[in-house]
């Protein structure tokens, strides 16, 4: 049987602490580089980031708009990455947001999440927009192949909140509603369930008990974002080791293109995190 | 000064009438269709409806997700079909429900509403769960360029009604605060702005007066999801002409894979859709 992603993710938290280090060759980072904003620039760039971050940390999460940029080209990169990270035993999360109706949820479950797909990944983060029922195709195809689905609850920017704090007419609200409902789904697994959420760093602790997710957690928001290494071991002090996963991007990527610069940060952001939560 | 897209949009509409067709290639269709589930059947499929419904219908809407399903083969097919549609002077919205954070809707901006870019198209659909005001790049882009967006405010699946009628805490519900976002938004162009929604056809009438949006509708869920012409005419009966967008994707789709029975499929659907509107 396959080793689920949960289980799997776990294990690699455990060895290298919760950094997660965010691979987003927007325009403005290869400016600061010095590099043309290009495909060859995106390659550079997202190549030497993870060449840096190998065995600092456990977990990679490209950002596929800034590759979508460059159409087929820019994919062909990302599926590089994708593969040059798997065999660097690193696991990667697509940042990719999607999320449609079920019939095209299918579509992306194929895209992303199976075995022998061109951008098969360990992970990908889909959106509740259309209901987190409608999202069963990409579940499916996760526990099927071991592979997993981080569900976005609260994101780390503001303009968010109004939606994602809208109440139900159950009088829940939406961000309690994606955790519930994906609390739900991972009863279902033995040990740290393959379904994860995203929760921004940035915002208050939501009403729900984030020990019992039974799941991991993808938090973006700190460093440029605003958010701090103890508001974030605050927000999650009462989880288990090993289930949160600290997205860091910028201020990695900011240290680049040299990659002892890039070394540096990773290694900085990998001891404070350990060192907090 | 570039023609903005909603004038174009209604141009073509007031000529050929609101029907959209739908280009979703998936495993389902490729198999009905007698093909094989690959790149080939993709190209094969998604071209065959292209020539057929050149000149019947004035737009076509390719679901990126059965696209991505092959990687960067997969988006090459993409970008030639949004090659030919536009050599056939066909106008393409990529149903991408795309949808970030800023700086990451920037990325997506620059993929498919910039010229040049490979995928750019004439409008892109995108998701506001991380907030409407998020999506502020990509509005910006498509003024910029002449292009457009569709913002998703109610879809055709009962799964995302509960997400969709939350109430935000000034009571307003989900659906509507889209509505009155794009309608505010639109109240800088002349003539149709260029900003629309994805408002389903299976939903109840929004508590919003559709005539106001300034925008154009694009509205899936007819046939296989369920609803019928009269209930979209009877939706948007206030709306002037040219503003509405009506998705047919299935019942077009199994017609084929002959030119001859996709080609009495979308005429018929185009009649019947003129008749009603």
């Amino acid at each position: 049987m396959t080793e689920t992603f949960g289980v799997r993710l776990q294990e690699r938290l455990r060895e290298l602490g919760p950094l997660c280090v965010g691979i987003d060759p927007s325009s403005e980072v290869l400016t600061r580089w010095g590099r043309p904003d290009s495909v060859e620039g995106l390659e550079f760039c997202s190549l030497a980031v993870l060449e840096a971050v190998t065995g600092v940390a456990a977990v990679i999460k490209p950002q596929v708009a800034f590759f979508e940029r460059f159409g087929s080209a820019g994919y062909r990169v990302l599926e590089r990455l994708i593969q040059e990270a798997h065999d660097a035993d690193l696991l990667v999360v697509a940042d990719a947001k999607r999320g449609d109706v079920d019939s095209t949820n299918e579509g992306y479950a194929q895209a992303w999440l199976r075995d022998g797909a061109p951008l098969a990944v360990d992970a990908v983060t889909v959106s509740p927009y259309l209901g987190v029922a409608a999202l069963r195709p990409l579940f499916d195809d996760a526990a099927a192949s071991g592979r997993g689905v981080f569900v976005v609850a609260a994101t780390s920017n503001p303009e968010g909140r109004s939606l994602q704090e809208a109440r139900t007419f159950e009088q829940e609200r939406v961000q309690e509603m994606v955790l519930r409902s994906v609390a739900e789904l991972n009863q279902r697994d033995v040990g740290l369930g393959s379904i994860g959420v995203v929760l921004g760093a940035t915002r208050d602790a939501p009403a729900f008990d984030l020990a019992s997710l039974r799941g991991p957690y993808l938090v973006p928001g700190l460093g440029a974002q605003g958010a701090g290494v103890n508001d974030v071991a605050r927000l999650f002090e009462r989880c288990e080791q090993g289930t949160v996963l600290i997205n860091v991007a910028r201020a990695i990527l900011f240290a680049g293109p040299e990659q002892r610069g890039l070394l540096d940060a990773a290694r900085r952001w990998r001891d404070d995190l350990l060192a907090a939560l």
